[in-house]
This record gives structure tokens, sequence and C-alpha cells, in this order.
């Protein structure tokens, strides 16, 4: 690996990130293509369905390619998709050398684009950052291997523990600045989930609020009895996405014919587990729907019936710099918790940023925990 | 300031804090000669009572300390204490030269120290590295200005803000090497408070385990009713300080005589504030008797009741990467808790470590909040 590799890598890794919110359930892709130590072409698969990077790159090329190097963020495709093999595109332009980050693991290419490569006499580089642009594509990585959405439980709360005084007032425990990073995750997820009893005390609306916009996820309302208000925003809310409301044969007849009558919502039986929706079952069902990730946002019921069925693969928690004390305050994960430590949920990779005074811990579930 | 000022007032800094522990209430203070661009001598006040930093400098010199620098980290004493002053005997040793870290808040000193040096010809700097300076004594700061001790308040939790399952389960949360870190700040501290209820659940002996010793704090349990178990480690420990046990006149008075029998225990009944005992009292009371310093080990109805009477003055807050849930489960702050968000406890000066996978933060009370 040449130091020269990895600069233009990193270049491309940036580059892939503008697709952000707009390539699920597909990755996110950079390619830069250079020759003579400059860059010619660079291009990034910008939404779901459209040409993919290495295309965009060669289009944007303004000298031939011929003889050139490619940078691709994830192994260039052999397979007929929504669009021609990348791998016989790369072979037909004549490219000299092809560095790529990580092999894509989709059963239809995995190694495949590689070997079409290598078997033309194009010099081929892999796992230039690899580890860096597994992280960029962690949710397409979960959902081609398991067809289930990538999980990220977020929660916020004071440094000794609460989301909320003992009288219920949460607005806000954390500061503008880490509030707005929320909407850059919901703008990254496909699906955003709550549970009723956040609808019934908050009403949020659950849309993407970013400065330029930001994409929608659909909303999963997790709601075992159907108590959902009528009147709720999410029922109503004019937004591209739908609203999803998962519940079980418990739920009213009558208040699923209501709500199926609302534009832009979707009701879903699940069976019961508990008592309750089973998670796992709906988690498995938004996948076949191609959702392929879900950012939950509580609360404490919710939360940690997500942490129990054992679905939250990342957590992101947010500590703002306050105490408020009380015993009857709601605490991020409830429920009926695990009664032994050993049980706990153990998380590793961690990762600590801040918001001003506010701390965000971002970690991943340990699987075998 | 000139640059090797920072640098000799750094090593004076580092050399202070070998004092740790055993100076209270006390400050740590190093100093260090340098003639001749070479360091001569140095030294630190090493226990309560014994000579000063600059005695110590002056005596361990191996070269005729005439027209040399000194670089001190508090402003030499002007006043006959324990030891007489040490503004003399710079002057009488003939330094050319004195470097400060920071005035002594002392109001027998305050100014006065720095005002004989220079009436006498020794160039004085103040001010060199002053915030690291007060930060190393912030415990001697808030003690000498308001005769209360500094209380610095412990906590250990989950990411979800559980000190302990719902169960109860608690040992242990947080890593070998977190814990260890707790005997350090014992070792800092010369007293540690726990609720009775942590006696009778975990029964500690609370004494500072370091590997080279460390020194053992004065253990005071709040135990309004007086229901300490009679077998509790706390009231038969083999240590060179004492275990104070605060209690209210709702205490049995039996019960009183028998904890005076015990060797090292003494009884303090202070007046009741919400049922309770008045912890304001107690904290000047303690400070009364020399106690510069009070670590708080919780558990949670404790924590609440020091922070809500304000006597808080700093977080040390650990976090282990695990979630365990729970809506039974205790949280590090519990009793009534505030009602309102605006009626938070807010920190500052946020700082960021960690043990491991353990983090730890630390910050500090604003007082206006």
């Amino acid at each position: 690996m040449e130091s020269k590799d990895m600069f233009y890598m990193k270049k491309a890794l940036d580059l892939s990130l503008k697709g952000i919110g707009k390539t699920s359930p597909n990755p996110l892709v950079g390619a830069i293509i250079v020759k003579n130590g400059k860059i010619i072409g660079e291009g990034y698969h910008e939404y779901y369905g459209g040409p993919h990077a290495e295309v965009n790159a060669i289009n944007n090329s303004h000298e031939d390619v011929e003889g050139s190097t490619i940078y691709v963020t994830l192994e260039p495709c052999s397979h007929y998709g929504k669009t021609p093999p990348c791998a016989d595109l790369l072979v037909e332009k004549k490219i000299a050398r092809a560095v790529v980050a990580m092999i894509d693991p989709n059963p239809k290419v995995a190694g495949k684009g590689i070997s079409i490569l290598m078997q033309n006499g194009i010099e081929v580089v892999t796992g230039v950052l690899e580890a860096e642009a597994q992280k960029i594509n962690e949710i397409f990585l979960k959902f081609i291997r398991e067809k289930k959405p990538f999980c990220i439980l977020k929660t916020a709360m004071t440094l000794d523990g609460k989301i909320a005084t003992s009288t219920g007032e949460s607005m806000w425990i954390t500061n503008e600045k880490s509030r707005h990073y929320v909407h850059e995750l919901r703008n990254r997820v496909s699906g955003i989930m709550v549970g009723v009893n956040t609808i019934i005390k908050d009403d949020p609306s659950l849309t993407t609020r970013l400065k330029n916009g930001g994409t929608d996820a659909t909303r999963i309302i997790v709601d075992s009895s159907l108590r959902i208000p009528p009147d709720s925003k999410v029922l109503s809310i004019d937004s591209d996405k739908k609203t999803i409301i998962a519940t079980t044969d418990r739920a009213d007849k009558q208040k699923i014919e209501l709500l199926k009558g609302f534009n832009n919502v979707q009701v879903v039986i699940t069976p019961e587990f508990d008592s309750k929706v089973d998670l796992s079952y709906l988690f498995d069902w938004l996948g076949s729907e191609g959702i392929d990730s879900v950012l939950v946002e509580g609360g404490s019921t919710l939360n940690f019936s997500i942490i129990e069925r054992k679905l939250a693969d990342k957590v992101v928690a947010f500590i703002a710099p306050k105490i408020i004390g009380g015993d009857e305050a709601k605490t991020p994960v409830g429920g009926k918790g695990f009664e032994h430590l050993k049980d706990a949920v153990s998380l590793k990779n961690i990762k600590i940023s801040h918001f001003d005074d506010d701390i965000m811990i971002e970690a991943y579930v340990r699987k075998d925990s």
C-alpha cells in the first residue's frame, strides 16, 4: 500500500458521504480517477438506483481514462442490477490500476468484481482504508448479510442518568447542537422508531429537519394495544415517507380501520412476545420491506425491549452536564431490566465526541454479550 | 513570562503532587531552585506541619542559593505558623528572583509574602501556570476561603444510568482500573462520606488501598435514625482515622452509648433538615474539625441531598460501557429530585478521561445554577 493510495482513498471516502440519506438500501460509494498524478475525474453513488460511483467518475473525467488508476471505496460490481457491471466498464475503458477499500459483501459480487479486473490485466490493490470504509457502510454491511435493519439506539440523559425530571419534563435535556446532530442521524437512516408513550407524551413529528432539507425516515410506532391518538402529528404529517404502526391482535379492529383510512399510514399486525409487539418479527419484516436501518429514539420501555431482544447494533448516548436526581425520574433504558450484571449488554469500540458541553458516546454492541 | 519559567514551574507543580494525602488541611506546594541554567535544589511540602517547600528546596540545594531563581507553586508565607516565614528566608538567603504560580488566598498571607520579597529587591514574577496551580490546590482554596470541606461527588453507573441492577447487584459496574482510581481519590481527601444504606447493603471498609499504602480518610456515615449494624466493618476497622456517625435526636440513646463505646468511633448529633441529618450543618462542623475535603460515595439518596443542599463542588462520574435497564434499578442521584429542568444543577469545565473502556467525567458545579 502506498501513501498516495491512502491519500486518494480518503478523498474517495469523503466523496461517498455525499450520498448519505439517498442511496438506501444500497451502499455509499465514492470513486476518484487519477492519471499522471492528477485527479481527472470523480464521482459517487448519488441516489438509489442511480449510476454507480465508477460510472459517474468515468463520465465526469475531463481526460481519457485509459491507463489511469481508479480509487473506489467498494469493490466494483460484477452483476447486472439496476445498472450494468462496473468491473466490465473498467476493463472496457482500459483502466490500468484499481485501488479498492473493501470487498463487496453482496453475495452476487463478493470478490467476483476483483476477479474480472485481475483476469483482464488490471493491477488491483485491496484493503486500503478498509476499516474506515466498513464503518461508513456499516448499515449496508449488516443489511446485505442479515436482511435486517442496522439498529442504532439513541439516548439522551443527564450525568445522573435521567431522560426527564420526576414530573416528566424533558425539553430540553441536551443542547441545540446535540439535537441538531440527531437530525443528521435521522438523515442517515431509513427508519425511525418510537414507542406509543413517546407519541402520547410529546407528539413529535419525527421528521428530519436540516438546513438543506434532509431525508425523512419511515416512522415506525410500536403500539401493542393501539393507543395512538388519532390526532397525533405522525398520522397526518406532510412527508414523502410513510408512518408504520406496529401493533398486535389485541388492537381494536375499528381503530385499525380508522388508521388505515389515513393517507400514508400503514398498520402492521405482529405476533405477540411478552404480551407486546414481537420486535424481532418486526425487524425481520422491516428488512423485507427494504428498511436497512432503524434509529430507535425511545422511551425507556421500548429501549429495554430493543436491548433485551438483542436488536441494537450501535448505541449513541448523549450526556448533558446536568444533575436532576429523582427516584421516580425515567432513565434511558427501563422495563424489567436484567437482574444480573453478567447479563448486561456490553459495548465496544467506544468513541467520545462533544457538542459544546454535551458529551456524545458512540459504541457498538458486543454480539457475544 | 518566559518559556523557561513555565518549564520549571511545571516541574515544581509535579513535585508538589508528592504531598498528596499528607498535607491536609494545608496546601500542596513544590519549589525548585535554578542557578546558571541548572536545578540546584528542589523540595515540596511533605506533610502537615512539616517544613515548607521553599525550606526543603534550600536545604536540599547542593550549591549556594545566593543569586538563584526560586520557582514556587504558592506565594511564600509571611507569617509565623508552624514554621517561620519563608519570605524572610528567601531574603536572608539572597535569592535573586522568585517565580510564583499563585498568590496564597490565606488572609494571613494574601500578597504579603510577595511584598516582603519585592521590598527586599527580589525580582518577582507571579501567575506562571496559575490555573494549574489553583486546580492542584482546589481543596485548599475552598477550605481557606469558606472553612467548609471541598466536596467531590463520586458516582459510577452504566451507560443507561444505573448504579445496580433491579435486584441490587452492583459488584462490579466499573472495571478494576476505575475502582483503583477511586482509591487515589480517597487518598486525596480527608473525609469519605456514605449513607447508612450503603453500609447496610455493602458493608464496605472505606479504607484507602493503594500499592504504596495510601492515607485513609475519616469515614463519615450519614445515619439519621442510627440504623447502622453494630458489626459493620467501619466501626471496628484498623485505621489511623476515626469513623464519624452523623445522626439526629431521633437516634436511640442506648445505641448512641453503645457506639460511643467503640474505639475510634465518634457520634455527632446534628439538627434535622427534612427529617434527616442537616448536611449543611454537618459540613460546617466537619470544616471546624479540620476536614478540608469530603469524597461522597453515595448511595443515591445521600447523593441527592448533597446536590439539593448545594454542597457539591465537583462531580467525578464513572460510566461503564454496559446497559442493564430496569425501571426499578437505582440511579446515581435519587431522592425527590428536581421537578423542573431549570432547577437542575449545571456543571462546567468538563474533562473526560478513560480507564480502558470505562469513561470518567470530571466536572465542577456551577455555583450560580
